[in-house]
């Protein structure tokens, strides 16, 4: 989230500021993917992040209703903490050549991805109700029960064996 | 994490760099929290901030011990990921004026560092074993327990008055 002004000045500010920074943040992250479905050679993995590329297309339209309720523009607004997540990543998957260890970085990369966005939903869903916006909470919540599956399997292709594989 | 060179070629070399990469980040998490002290204003928040920067010192700790139980020269990678969590979390934290909603969104970019780290140290807990440093990983177990234990803290925090503070 990047603040151009300190024209955060109540919780509506910093909850319509925190759904732009999100926002921004599945948009890098639509455009990140493709790479990684490049990268990945388990195929389980690959298939995982295509799942997760169509997931996430549908979460940004749930976005943009949200802001629709809301009655805010529909925006998103530098968010240094995904830029760095994903640069991170980005490092990582050019500098590993064994594509087994690609396949171990790529999930230690994206589990990065989805904690940040759990965080951020689940700080932006306390705030909706807060604020007494329960549908908009209810629209993040299903955003937010994704991202977690979507962390829960990554774990399991880890421990399943991708990293025994990496490892061998 | 930066890579240098194309120098990951072991699941070893990928754990000695993240170990290098979370180690950055406790050292920088270490310059970053008497800032959040600085600017919290109630008083648990600011307490709990406290803790956890005593926690964060003997996280470093634990950390320089794995180093030396691995054999591994005790140094820091950059860290985009942190850098750009950090950086977002300061950008906030310098732009909201009313104190209570500060507290608010020193909770929120305090739980995007917290879920960072749980996730990394789930990573390399995992390869821990998987490299037979069973040693290792309890050291690092160690660090992941307290993060997740700050992290809940928080939730508890956000949700036991500091949001609704915010709010009103």
């Amino acid at each position: 989230m990047s603040w151009f002004s300190k024209d955060v000045k109540s919780m509506d500010d910093l909850f319509v500021h925190t759904l732009r920074d999100i926002y921004y943040a599945e948009n890098q992250i639509l455009k990140a993917l493709p790479t990684m479905i490049d990268k990945a050679t388990d195929p389980q993995l690959k298939e995982g992040f295509e799942k997760h590329l169509r997931e996430t297309q549908n979460q940004v339209q749930r976005l943009e209703e949200a802001f629709r309720l809301h009655g805010a523009e529909i925006q998103g607004v530098d968010c240094p903490a995904i830029d760095g997540i994903l640069k991170e990543a980005d490092e990582t998957a050019g500098e590993v050549e064994n594509p087994r260890i690609l396949d171990a970085a790529l999930i230690f990369s994206a589990q990065a991805v989805e904690h940040y966005e759990i965080t951020r939903y689940g700080s932006l869903i306390a705030w909706a109700k807060l604020l007494g916006r329960n549908d908009i909470a209810e629209l993040l919540q299903q955003n937010l029960e994704e991202e977690r599956a979507a962390d829960q399997a990554l774990n399991q292709l880890a421990e399943g064996g991708v990293n025994q594989r990496a490892a061998a």
